[in-house]
């Protein structure tokens, strides 16, 4: 079997930065490129977050692309105030991480995706973590693709618990409901992390603190950048005790997917308020005998999380 | 280990028919009384047509009791059109079987579930498969009971799926939702076969046709009773191809959980339009490591209908 190929699309806020971390400290995989979405900051600025986090981890050799900078459904895109809660306005806990050297390639994200699949077929794993717009206008273009991409496993959605922007919509999810339905009726071999495990996988500043006493530039950099995101969690929060590892949890999942107890579903995306951006079962394919979605309902946290800090800890100890 | 005991709570309902005929059908059970609740007709009809299909069956030994007439939220009930077009006016396929003999017992339903609790404790499964009415208000009485009843397992709910009332709300739960919302955060162990799965265990007419075959009073009888259930399905469902086994897959289950895939979930129902009847994982309660709800999200369907076809068969051929 060939090395796994894995693209990130991610809208890089904080646990995207930990997605990326998670990455490429995972020896098992070949990150061969980070697209960018919009959602907890604008397209633009997390392409700039994702150079910045290369540069930071020594990987200046893993290009960046920039995606669609709004909904398949609207024609612009403001960052909700909840996200700069959450993420900080810059999108990374308010923390000044040099400017990058690099720029963003001049192919467009979609592009990149559709390439890239072609390329490596089943050997790639594409991880969204933020909106499925990318993606949703990569099938537009290359229907093709579905057959081709060995796994698709984005963090988003809500099956067994309730959203957290609505009662049913997960935040990712609700940035574009359209585009998710898409991805998710299609034929793609899809693998969804949503809130019914990563708000299991919490981190606390007893963990951060081990980075902090590191002291290298990026352990301070990554345990000053996640300590915002553990006050936004106490104050938004509070009954979670920590912060959850949303996106680099999808990225466990999808190199490891014995970390997560699955249910094999064919799902919708609802569209229309107030029930927008709900990941649920489509009762019309309930009894086809074939589920193209694996959804994880429950996450072995203790293995997850000495895992996550093993490969982070041991990354960031070298930069 | 002493044989289990059962107290069925039904609004019955056709597909409540076939769960009195599944006890009786099943010898590792003793069915110890029937009590009556509201929803596919009322209370007292409820108890009528479960006295009916006693009789029907020879087994005029079990009693029957009345439950509450209405929700806890609400001072009167009134059947719903929806249930009339699947259940038909009288509840029963508007197949009219003689007067019952007997009559219901003076015994409150809640009084008969509380001092079968603490008669039988561990050894006592109790089957709602309407309201969770009569179970609410036992608790409400006798607290203890959480800890004495073995198990409850109702029919109930949609966690994977969209309701059947609403986009959230299944039926039986969007009748009382706050006495659904006590039982769920109860201490009792429950085990939720919702919409899930019950709309996989599907019957047709080659089925009621081997029974009407039989030619018994029984079969002929249940074959008219369950053929207007399944025009109601094919008018009002048509993608399913036959009418769903609610409530006798939940007396299934409760005699054999190992037909069903269940994940382990600590929930809440919503009490507030438009979300209200929703059965939903409790976020307060995601990390608290026991779970007293096992929901059921898969089932074997050819085990379960062929053990279903059998035993309702050997049953119906006797009488």
């Amino acid at each position: 079997m060939a090395r796994k190929k894995m693209i990130l699309d991610l809208d890089t806020g904080i646990d995207d930065a930990l997605a990326i971390a998670y990455a490429l400290a995972s020896e098992e995989v070949d990150l061969i490129g980070i697209t960018s979405t919009y959602g907890n900051v604008i397209t633009t600025a997390a392409g700039q977050n994702s150079l910045k986090i290369l540069e930071l981890l020594g990987r200046t050799d893993i290009p960046v692309y920039l995606g669609l900078s709004h909904s398949s459904t609207t024609d612009q895109f403001a960052v909700m105030q909840v996200s700069k809660d959450i993420h900080g306005v810059n999108g990374i806990g308010e923390v000044n991480l040099p400017q990058p050297q690099r720029t963003v390639e001049a192919t467009a994200a979609v592009d990149f995706i559709i390439a890239s699949a072609r390329q490596y077929g089943d050997d790639l794993i594409i991880v969204p973590t933020g909106p499925m717009t990318n993606l949703a206008a990569a099938l537009a273009q290359a229907p093709e693709l579905t057959a081709l991409v060995g796994n698709v496993t984005f963090m988003g959605g809500a099956l067994t618990v309730p959203g957290n922007v609505t009662e049913v919509g997960e935040a990712n999810i609700n940035q574009d409901p359209a585009a998710a339905d898409q991805v998710l009726r299609s034929q793609l071999s899809l693998t969804m992390v949503g809130l019914d495990v990563t708000l299991r996988t919490l981190l606390t500043k007893q963990e951060t603190q081990l980075w902090r006493d590191l002291g290298t530039k990026s352990s301070i950099a990554f345990a000053d950048i996640v300590d915002y995101y553990i006050d936004a969690y106490a104050a938004l929060n509070p009954q979670l005790h920590g912060c959850a590892l949303h996106d680099p949890l999808a990225v466990g999942v999808a190199l490891d997917p014995s970390l997560v107890q699955t249910i094999g579903l064919n799902m919708k995306v609802e569209t229309d308020a107030p029930f927008a951006a709900r990941t649920v079962g489509d009762v019309e394919r309930l009894n086809v005998p074939t589920t193209n979605v694996q959804v994880a309902v429950n996450v072995d946290v203790p293995t997850y999380l000495k895992r996550f800090m093993h490969r982070l800890t041991a990354l960031f100890a070298q930069h």
